[in-house]
């Protein structure tokens, strides 16, 4: 049985401190039609998202979700986002998840556009629907591809307008590639930059471990700073493995001990071949991290 | 008095040759929700568009913003768009636009996002609404600031899922770029690959003035065909200049003899200023280009 939830948020200013913003969340119909052909979203890829992993009701690192966002809201000119409400949202669509894996998406928008009246302010919404089965990626593994992501290690640093480390709605690349990926006979990508540096996954981040240490490229060469990858390393930590932050050269994934595509819903993912050369798997490893990654982690 | 107009397109298979096409084009009220919150192009900026001028009723080189939707939809593996289908579209649309300037908005998007039954195929939209008055960019001309764009001239040819030639919905760069612009006193832009070519504005191709020679960045570079640029290219023509197609280092802008920017609702904006340094402005063939670009063209 299919379900699904979705709210209107109404965005409030980043220092309302009102308790209660029930007033500004409004439940719609998530089949209806709800958003105008004016949304500079759906216009322009403009505006900002996150993606939370909810297991039994519970939703996972909202903090460091809400905390993105803000980010993402900063590199693209949007007015703050009100947390407290972001979270009063995110909780409104937990409860309506039932037991088992879901996902809850935030969506701030610039908004809509106005004509000769000019732009109305940010519009936003949240949703939450059933997590597709990850059984399949989590044991079993998947395949991926290297893909040239076209820019240099040094664009982010030199020109901030191409909003490297935000989150944005423009993911017709990160689509792309994917496709890309499936043409190829793999099941995702890794992108790397023009001078053969390790980047991200289209919607994941990276973790190769080397012996004992795993390790991740810079969140500040122009990539998202993964909240997963970020979950993991603490564990990693706590179960007595170092983590590092490193400018990983594109010849380091097929000389990994072990590589991960690590995402809020998916959580991690075994890398069994990169650019059809296998990998090592550790089966025990990979389901201590999503037993870990299915636990309720806040 | 603002007006606006809109209309959901239902898309047919592109072989589909009914003389018709009245039953897939449904009117909607254009400040009411109509899109649902499962759009892809609102989630992902997974789409692509056409935007038209239109003067007096009579919508511009049609034809020519058909064939780069097709286009876009092929790069981005969308299902090819029935081009008759789009046709009555806009002539459907181009019928609501009251005397003067008016701009037709085509967008063609993924679709909505089931979940577990997955993708329901495209959906589509054309918009209708006045055209700002762009009179000061045409006559006073617009300074303009040269931005990075982080790839260098090989990465379209290198790597296709950049989707570099494709017109899509995924503008956030675009709009970010635009921002830096006014951030720095100007109100446009020109990007620049990363070893220092010219390609284009974030919303316009750029035409350049040598002696009697005018010349445009070559469209394989990753950038888009512009639809008024090959307008402007064959007027100039036809008026005795030369044009051609060039590998355009930056340097070359500050030299220029004259420098527009061309699109299909501002027309063509003499550029004043790159980067600070000041141009040469033609007022008078700058007038009869316009002149041109709002006579009806097909």
């Amino acid at each position: 049985m299919t379900w699904r939830f979705a709210l209107i948020v109404d965005p409030v200013a980043s220092d309302d401190a009102r308790s209660d913003f029930a007033d500004t969340l409004r439940v719609i119909d998530p089949d209806a039609p709800a958003l105008s052909v004016g949304e500079l979203s759906t216009q322009r890829g403009d505006g900002i998202f996150e993606t939370i992993g909810v297991v039994d009701g519970h939703p996972q690192e909202v903090q460091a979700h809400l905390e993105r966002l803000a980010h993402s809201a900063r590199l693209c000119d949007l007015p703050e986002p009100n947390l407290a409400q972001w979270r009063a949202a995110v909780a409104r669509a937990a409860a309506e998840c039932p037991p088992g894996e879901s996902a809850i998406k935030l969506i701030l928008s610039r908004g809509v556009e106005r004509v000769r009246t000019g732009l109305q302010g940010p519009t936003a919404w949240v949703t939450a629907s059933p997590a597709a089965d990850q059984t399949a990626a989590r044991t079993e593994g998947v395949r991926v591809v290297t893909l040239d992501r076209g820019i240099d290690g040094g664009a982010s640093a030199r020109a901030p307008w191409l909003l490297l480390g935000a989150k944005t709605l423009s993911y017709a690349v990160n689509m792309a590639a994917l496709r890309e990926a499936h043409r190829r006979g793999a099941s995702d990508a890794i992108f790397l930059t023009s001078d053969g540096y390790v980047l991200e996954a289209p919607t994941a981040s990276v973790i190769l471990r080397r012996g004992d240490t795993f390790v991740t490229p810079e969140p500040t060469g122009g990539i998202l700073h993964g909240t997963t990858q970020l979950s993991v390393f603490d564990w990693l930590e706590r179960e007595g493995h170092s983590t590092g932050y490193e400018h990983l050269p594109a010849a380091a994934l097929a000389d990994a001990d072990g590589l991960w595509l690590v995402s809020s819903v998916r959580l991690a993912a075994p890398v069994t071949h990169v650019d059809g050369a296998d990998l090592p798997v550790d089966r025990e490893l990979t389901a201590a991290m999503n037993r870990y990654l299915l636990s309720p982690r806040d």
